[in-house]
C-alpha cells in the first residue's frame, strides 16, 4: 500500500493558473510561487468583494482518541466529492505547522486519496506565512528587550512580561530559558521562554484580522508586558506595529493549492486551537465564500473546542453564518469511547459503540444549540462492519441528524458522493438560524460558565486564585466583553484527559486566565497546555531525506 | 531627493520571465514568486551545464570607512552599464539580512539609481532562503539537545557544545542564554548561544555546496559538540543531514531579480565576511557564468577580507578563474584613511589624500599578487573636486591599473559606461593568471602567516595558548589542509580597528581557531567577533511601516 506522500507525490497536479480559473480568479490575480501554489493578490478581493457569499459549511469532529478521526481527511475528501458532482466548491483549510514534522505527527494535509499537494510543501515551509509570523513575533521580542536595554523609559516590570519568543520548532529546551546574560551590552537578564510559532498571538491576529487596517489595529494592541504600576504596555507603545505589518505583508495574502483532484484549496493560517481559536483565517474564509458556491472549512480538535470557537469566535467577530456542520467519526474511535483498547478495536463490538456513542451525542445536542443543521459522517475503516455502521446510522437519524458514510481516503472524491449529495439536500432544504451561544455583554464568568456547562455538561466552574485575580484585573482593563477562548485538553469533554465518553458530574477547574487583546479574545487555562512540544525519542526527522532530484521521502 | 525606497518603488518593474529570456532561460525553467523574483530550477543548470563559461569580474573595495564605500551599489550599476552596452550581462550579489533592516543599517540592494529590485522583497523575507537556513539550523540544535535528554548515547560533553541556534534578527539578549530550565522533562540545563542567521555555519554551507550530494555531505560533516574522549559529535551521527538538506530543498535554488534597468541579477545566499567567507553562492556563480558573457559578482568588506577569501576560498573550492577585479574606494574613504575627520570630508584635502590613498596602495599590491588584472574606480561624490579625481587617477595608472569614474548612484547605467568599457577592454585585452595565495598542504600556521603578511602586512603572528591548543586539535582530527577563514575586524589592514591607512610594523594576534567543517574552512579569530547584533536606541523599526495598499515605508 502507497503512504501518503507517495500518494501526493504520484498526483498529477495541473497549474494553479487552471485552477484559479475553476474559480473564475484571473491569472493577473495570482502571486505564483513556482507551478502549484499561489498568494490572492489584493486585487482579487476588491473585485470580488461585492460578489454573493457562497454556502459556508464546517467541518468538526468528536474528541480525538488515538484511534485517528481524519477530519482534515473528510474536509479534503468532500470538497473532492463535490468536485465530482460538478459543484463550485473551495476547501479553506489551515496551514500545518513545521517543527511536528520532524517529531511523531505527520504533515496536516489530509490522507489517503484526500489531500491536498504539493504535501512536500505545504509542510514545509509552503509560502514563508509561518516564517514571516516568527519573525514578527521576535521583532516585537527583540524590541521590548531593546527597550529594557536603552533605558526602560516605559518602566516595563522585567517580572512582568508576557511576550514570549517563538520558533517553529519541537524544542523542548527553549520552554524556559534565562537570556540577557554576559557583560552590560548584553542586555539585561531575565526569565523568558519559547513558544512554536503557532502559539504565537500573532498567528491568532493574522487569522482574524479582517484587512491590513484592521491587522495593524489589533498588532498595535496586543499586550507585551506590564509597567511598574500594573498598566499594561503595548506593541504600540514600543512603537513595533509598522514594522510587525511590514514583515507580514504577504502573509496576510490567502494560498491557493489543489487537492489530489483539483479541487481548489485556499489554505491560510493555524492558530492552536487551545489558548487560539484553532481555524484557518478570515480573510481566506471570506475570500473564499466570494469565490465559490460551498465552501467546506474546519476547526481544530473536537467539536467542544473547535466547534465552539468557530462559531462563538471567529463567527461572531467575522460575522459569518455557517449553512452546515459536518460533524466526522469512525466506528474505532466511538468504541474507544465505550472502554475498548486501541489493540482491540479491528473486533465487532455494538456494546462498546453503544457505551461510547454517547460522545457522539453530546457534540450532536452541543452544535444543535447553535441552530446549524449538522450530518454526521463516519470515515469508514477496513475493519468496520455493517451492523456497527447501521447502529450509528439509526442513533443520527434518531438525533435528528442526516447521516453518511465516506470512504474518501480510499476511493477519494468517489468515496464522499454519499456525503456530498446529503450536504448538498441539506443546504437545499435546511435552514440555519446560526446564533452564537453567548451575548458579548455577559461577565467572563458567565461566558465562562456557559461554554462549561451547556458544551462540556460541567455542574460548576472552580477558578484557583491566580484566575480569580486575572479575571477581576481583565474586568477592570476593559476587556470583560471580549469572548472567552478555553484552553482546555482535546481528549475528554472535561478538563480530565482520561474522561472520555460523555462524563458528568465534574467540575471545570480554571487554573489562570489572560487576554490575547490583539487577538480579540480572553484565553481561560483549564491545566497546563503545551505551547512548545518536545521530540520524541526516535524523531521523524531521522527519517526525512531529499535525493539528488530534490525529492524528499519520510515526511509523512 | 529621492530616498533609495523611493527611487526603488517607482521603478518600472518588468516581468521575471522578461527578465529570464535575456539570459535564454525558459519560462519553464523559473519558479515564480511573484511576477518580480523566480527561482531558477535544476532543470536549468542541467541544460546549461555544458555551456562555455563567461568572464568573471569580481568586485571589492577598500576598508570600509564610516564615509562609505558603495560597493554593491558599484556591482549593480557596473552591470547595469554593461546592460546599457548591450553585453550579456548578469550580477551575481548576496541576500541582504533581515535583522539589520530594523536597527541602523538599512537595505543591501546597491543604491539610488543603481539599485536591484524588489528592494522591500529582497530586504524582508525574499523567497525564504535565510528562514530555511534558521530552520534547517535550529532543527539540528534540537536533534542536539533532544539526544541529550533522550539518553546522552553519544556522551555529549555539554560543556563542549559547538553548535548554536540562530535567528534573523538583532536581539542582543540571545547572544548568551541558558536553556533547558523546568522540571525534567523541559531538557538539560546548559549554556546556549543564539548567533545571527547569516553567521549559521549552514549559510556557509549552501554558499559553497556544488550540488545537492555535495551539500548533504557537507551538511552531514558539521560538528556539533564533542563527547567526552574529546572526539568530534557530527550532524551525521545525530540523523539529522537528510532532514536538514530537505528543508534547504528550494533555498539550493538560485533567485533571479533584475536591477532599476532590466539587468538580471541573480541573488543567492550571504554568509558572514568574518566567521566566513562572505561570498553569494557557489551554485550562483557557476549557474550566471553559464548564463552571461560577463558576470559581475562582490565579495564582503573590503579586499584584505572579501577579496583575499573569494580567491582563497571560494575560487579555489569551486575552481573559479576570475577575469578581473574592480577594486572601489571613494575620495572621501581615502581622506578618511588619511586622518580627516568625518565632519570635514567635504573639503578639498590632496595632502590627506596623498597620505591616505596608502590603502589604496596596499588593496592594489595584495589584488596583484593573485595576478588578476585590476581596474580601480571611483565611486563620486558630489563634494569631489577634479584635483583629487587626478591624484588618484595618476597614482592608479602608476601602478599599473586601469583606472575609470564611477556616477552610477546619481545616473545609474550611464554613470557607470567608462567603468564598463574599461572592464570589457580589460577582458579582451589582459590576460588573468589567477593562482591563489597558498597551496592547500602548508601548515595551518604558515597559511595564516601567508595571508597576515603578505596581505595585512603584519610581521609576526602571535597566537593566544587557546589557539595553539586548537590548531594542534584540528591538524589532529584531519583538517590541517583546509584553508583558513580569518575573522578580523574590517575597517583597518591590521587587527587594530583603529589603525587606518596602511599600517607597519605590527604583529596580529590570534586568539582562538576552530573548525567549519561542513562549510570546509578553518576560522581564525583575530579578537572578538559579533556574531549577533543588537539594535540601537533608536531602531529603524520604530519608522517602518506598510499602508492599506501593501506599499511599505521607512525601509532604506
Amino acid at each position: 500500500m502507497k503512504t501518503d506522500i507517495q500518494i501526493a507525490q504520484d498526483a498529477q497536479m495541473i497549474h494553479i493558473k487552471d485552477i484559479a480559473q475553476k474559480l473564475d480568479i484571473m491569472e493577473d490575480e495570482l502571486e505564483l510561487y513556482g507551478k502549484y501554489k499561489a498568494k490572492l493578490s489584493d486585487d482579487l478581493w476588491d473585485r470580488v468583494k461585492g460578489n454573493k457569499d457562497g454556502k459556508l459549511v464546517l467541518v468538526t469532529a468528536i474528541n480525538p482518541t488515538p484511534a485517528g478521526e481524519g477530519k482534515t481527511t473528510t474536509t479534503v475528501g468532500l470538497g473532492q466529492a463535490l468536485g465530482q458532482l460538478n459543484k463550485k466548491a473551495v476547501i479553506a483549510l489551515r496551514e500545518p505547522s513545521l517543527g511536528p514534522c520532524f517529531g511523531i505527527k505527520g504533515g496536516a494535509a489530509g490522507g489517503g486519496y484526500a489531500q491536498v499537494v504539493p504535501m512536500e510543501d505545504l509542510n514545509l515551509h509552503f509560502t514563508g506565512d509561518f516564517h514571516a509570523i516568527t519573525s514578527a513575533n521576535n521583532l516585537l521580542a527583540a524590541l521590548l528587550d531593546n527597550h529594557i536595554q536603552q533605558g526602560n523609559e516605559l518602566n516595563i516590570d522585567t517580572r512582568q512580561i508576557i511576550w514570549k519568543r517563538c520558533v517553529d520548532m519541537n524544542d523542548r529546551v527553549l520552554r524556559n530559558v534565562v537570556v540577557g546574560l554576559g557583560d552590560k551590552m548584553d542586555g539585561v537578564v531575565r526569565e523568558d521562554h519559547f513558544v512554536i510559532t503557532v502559539a504565537s498571538e500573532i498567528m491568532a491576529i493574522l487569522c482574524l484580522a479582517k484587512n491590513r487596517k484592521d491587522l495593524k489595529k489589533r498588532l498595535g494592541s496586543i499586550i507585551v508586558a506590564y509597567n511598574y504600576n500594573g498598566e499594561p504596555v503595548t506593541a504600540n507603545d514600543l512603537q513595533a506595529t509598522g514594522a510587525m505589518a511590514a514583515l507580514l505583508k504577504d502573509a496576510m495574502k490567502p494560498n491557493l493549492i489543489q487537492t489530489l483532484e483539483h479541487t481548489p484549496a485556499i489554505v491560510h493560517g493555524g492558530p492552536f486551537a487551545n489558548i487560539a481559536h484553532g481555524c484557518n483565517s478570515v480573510i481566506a474564509t471570506k475570500t473564499a465564500l466570494k469565490l465559490a458556491d460551498i465552501v467546506v472549512t474546519e476547526a481544530g480538535f473536537g467539536a467542544d473546542l473547535g466547534a465552539e470557537k468557530f462559531f462563538d469566535i471567529k463567527c461572531r467577530k467575522a460575522d459569518l453564518k455557517p449553512d452546515a456542520v459536518v460533524l466526522v467519526a469512525t466506528v474505532r474511535a466511538l468504541k474507544y469511547n465505550g472502554g475498548v483498547a486501541k489493540q482491540d478495536l479491528a473486533v465487532e463490538n455494538l456494546e462498546a459503540l453503544k457505551k461510547g456513542i454517547v460522545n457522539l451525542e453530546k457534540h450532536i445536542e452541543n452544535l444543535q444549540k447553535y441552530q446549524v443543521p449538522i450530518i454526521v459522517t463516519l470515515n469508514s475503516f477496513i475493519t468496520d462492519t455493517q451492523e456497527e455502521y447501521k447502529l450509528i446510522k439509526d442513533f443520527c437519524e434518531h438525533k435528528g441528524c442526516e447521516f453518511a458514510l465516506s470512504k474518501v481516503w480510499e476511493l477519494g472524491g468517489v468515496g464522499g458522493i454519499d456525503l456530498a449529495n446529503k450536504v448538498i439536500e441539506t443546504l437545499e432544504n435546511k435552514k440555519s438560524n446560526f446564533s452564537p451561544l453567548y451575548e458579548d455583554d455577559l461577565s467572563l464568568k458567565d461566558k465562562i460558565y456557559k461554554v462549561a456547562s451547556e458544551i462540556y455538561g460541567a455542574s460548576h466552574v472552580i477558578y484557583a486564585p491566580a484566575a480569580e485575580k486575572a479575571i477581576k484585573r481583565i474586568e477592570e482593563m476593559g476587556f470583560g466583553q471580549l469572548p472567552v477562548c478555553m484552553a482546555k485538553n482535546q481528549y475528554s469533554l472535561s478538563d480530565d484527559a482520561t474522561l472520555l465518553g460523555r462524563p458528568t458530574d465534574f467540575d471545570i477547574n480554571v487554573r489562570d486566565i489572560y487576554v490575547s487583546a490583539g487577538a480579540g479574545f480572553v484565553v481561560v487555562l483549564t491545566g497546563a497546555i503545551m505551547t512548545m512540544p518536545g521530540l520524541p525519542k526516535k524523531p521523524a526527522a531521522n527519517n526525512i531525506d531529499v535525493d539528488d532530484n530534490g525529492v524528499i521521502t519520510g515526511l509523512f
